[in-house]
């Protein structure tokens, strides 16, 4: 009995970490080639697993585009917000966010830069899960700026700017810089660098 | 020999009517579904035309791709730069450019919002013709956007402002503004709105 539950266990653990890295994966493909273009074969494939295997965990290929999205997710948050919240509330925390956010799209840590930009355009028109997923995500970022940005503003910052309108302005023009950066336009990032700094100061 | 001729003639004619009316419907499809969702059978199927019919019009997916790019900035040039052309240049144009642009992600004009912003992102890291297509697109409305922000300075508008750094902002909002309302976030538009107007004011 005690056998059986131990390899049960690391039969699921193992489920769980192929899972992970399957799904990464499946993150760094869509950055390039949208969510569209992903299938569970073309990932057993790049992978070395068989079709099944991968089907197996998965499921359908909207599980596989969720899965992906949630591991994107992940990716962003250890990359850009967790090492930001070290920084005190506010001003700071907004300005290591912004530091650690052109760090992210001019890498990029995804070969087809910011996935959230990627598959946010690529879903906006096709109402389900996935993009259910991605609009959650979107709306956790647009909340934690405007929270860091009402902070910022007790400090002094953003006089006379209304929080939730400078989010927006932010997130556009990180989205426009990721683009421009994709299409091989290095100037847009000193330009989109200048203009948050100024919308911030 | 006249005969033949204009049989010819008329051949051809047709030939092109009916390339710009499949190249008109694959930019709604590719709105909504990406240009990576197109396929020659597909629009066939969709327009009740033979797929060799409209293999023989476009040859293969990719010259469908640049066709529908092709097809979709005519629609922008006809609903948003011709009728602001006719505006004095400068300020009054760039606020009818402006007002249009709105009204064009919108209504919108295509079921799936802005062509323009769902297939940069979806191209922007696959280079080739279809990216090229894109790109060649999107600096002549960057380039139109600032001279006419030039002329709007000399007007006495944007006082310190740098026109290229704008023209990037303005574009930046109207892609977020376009997805937003693809989204479902209907508050985005005033927001956007009411930054472009104090940007330009």
């Amino acid at each position: 009995m005690v056998d059986t539950a131990q390899t049960s266990d690391q039969r699921l653990i193992k489920g769980a970490l192929a899972r992970a890295s399957i799904a990464r994966h499946a993150a760094d493909v869509a950055s390039v080639e949208g969510l569209t273009g992903l299938s569970i074969g073309r990932l057993a494939t790049d992978l070395g697993l068989s079709k099944s295997g991968v089907a197996t965990l998965f499921g359908t290929k909207e599980n596989l585009q969720v899965a992906a999205v949630q591991s994107a997710r992940e990716v962003f948050i250890e990359h850009v917000v967790r090492p930001s919240l070290k920084e005190p509330g506010g001003l700071p925390r907004l300005r290591a966010l912004i530091d650690r956010w052109f760090d992210f799209v001019s890498a990029p840590v995804f070969p087809g830069g910011c996935f959230r930009v990627a598959t946010v355009s690529e879903f906006d028109s096709r109402p389900g899960p996935v993009r259910d997923a991605i609009a959650a995500d979107q709306r956790d970022l647009r909340e934690l700026l405007t929270r860091e940005i009402r902070r910022a503003k007790d400090q002094g910052a953003a006089e006379g700017r209304d929080a939730a309108a400078l989010a927006f302005e932010i997130e556009a023009l990180m989205s426009a810089v990721n683009t421009a950066l994709q299409m091989g336009e290095s100037e847009a990032a000193p330009i989109a660098r200048g203009i948050i700094d100024g919308l911030i100061a």
